[in-house]
């Protein structure tokens, strides 16, 4: 897989990841600090929960800030009122938009958290590997929903974090198969395709039924 | 002490704990990814926070998941409406088994802490044992609330984190006294009884009088 | 910079800390437990969070109990009425001293943190060095506001982090230029002065216009 590809796909799911910060952030009515806060935590905080875990100290996105700078960059000029009322001028659009880009860095997000673990020498451990490429791509987003007071969206989101499990079984198995290239194609376009699927045809997963008190 | 004992206690505390999140996650109407999330995460969340703060990374639950894996199993069963009726059909009595199921495994889970720390070369630090014991038996649950949204249990619920201290001061003191197995055994007996005790009293800390504003 | 004077101030600042960590608990009618316990989180809960990203384990504050004892111990009496209706019975006094020595602290703890990465060799990643600066200074402010179910104050508080993030910008600048003594005065003294000003002349940041949805 070209290196390239890669940072290209993980700067697109920076992006998308900061942008929906940045949005909880200013329907809550925050400042422009919070609003950069929310967007950077979003974007890089399931990259640090995954190396605390995995003892990598400093965390990566600490050694090399530019998906940190990309994240306050982006989260600031969503905070500029003419952006966002480009944005905001045709919301289907929009909202297609970022559910594309947001799919595409959950599947990046997952895939890089199980290489990241790989590469730590962890890749006896399914539980460790799925768990790492998990909050990886769901991690960022549960730290936005508790700093705004949100429900965690992957608690009620009908098959988000679900898609990213699914991908990093898919990652595991193709990379004990073929190798890390198929695993970390394969693996986010799994993921990609659920999503995308899930929001076309509104998936859900079962909810308690009525009866419970 | 029999360490198959100690397995046993483990396995009822994580049982009453993913229990006690599963059933948290269905009262906030979450989907059945929510509840078995949440089931696990109180399960298995204190550990991995003791795990942390002692510099055990991958935290132990990662590399032997079979305690993540009955929490799973638990919570998903709990989704199960059958199950839920089952559980439900007597109040009291249901009341009373989680009641004594989550008083073992605070107290196992506290001591479990404590051991965990001194196989670690911990032992001269009391504020540091105190706090791994209490957060082993009690980070869980505070995971749970945060991410459902609730006031943390522990920081209103009478006699629930004291009790926890109490025995992680009874485990210590015998552990210096008497060794390993008076600890183990002095400890978690310690909370189980002022658990029970605190129940069946209703023993409550001093609370803000009405005076402040 | 006299070695006596920093401890002197690094304990006001954890007073003060303390201090709103209790105030915080007394509002939302916990009981002495949830007092103790938020008032310490406030106050230790920002230096944690700073030794986990950096990988010292256990965290200092484990290893040196002090502050966590001050910071429990002022939580308590902050509980007792006849303290509380001291402090309270001059409410304008009262808000003057607490922003006082919360601005010493926010400058203390920020200028601590920088110090901290310092040590632990990481002089040359600015945005390491600024992040563990703010964490230091805000990270418990932070968990005490998750932990009571409150927007996290410095998401939506005009100038509080913009402070921390100032002074530790001109803390690592001074390092740069003329060592350790010069920074930590400067960069400490700095957030001081932001923070009074900010308060004296109420600065706030830019927050959306009402166009937003």
């Amino acid at each position: 897989m070209p290196q390239n590809l890669l940072l290209l796909f993980e700067l697109l799911g920076t992006v998308a990841f900061a942008l929906s910060g940045a949005m909880v952030a200013l329907s809550k009515k925050m400042d422009i600090f919070g609003v950069a806060v929310l967007g950077l935590v979003t974007a890089v905080g399931g990259g640090v929960i995954r190396d605390l875990v995995l003892g990598i100290t400093p965390p990566a996105t600490f050694k090399n800030p530019v998906y940190a700078t990309v994240a306050i960059i982006v989260s600031v000029a969503a905070f500029v009122p003419a952006i966002r009322r480009f944005l905001f001028a045709k919301p289907g659009l929009y909202d297609k938009f970022l559910l594309l880009m947001d799919s595409i860095g959950l599947g990046i997000f997952t895939v890089v958290g199980i290489e990241t673990a790989y590469i730590a020498g962890h890749s006896s451990s399914w539980f460790l590997l799925i768990f790492v490429g998990v909050i990886t791509g769901c991690g960022g987003g549960i730290l936005r929903d508790i700093l705004a007071q949100n429900t965690p969206a992957v608690l009620v989101k009908h098959f988000y974090a679900s898609a990213s499990i699914i991908g990093a079984v898919v990652c595991i198995l193709l990379w004990k198969l073929f190798g890390q290239s198929a695993a970390i194609i394969g693996g986010a376009f799994s993921v990609l395709v659920l999503r995308l699927l899930a929001a076309k045809y509104q998936w859900s997963l079962p909810k308690p039924e009525n009866d419970f008190e």
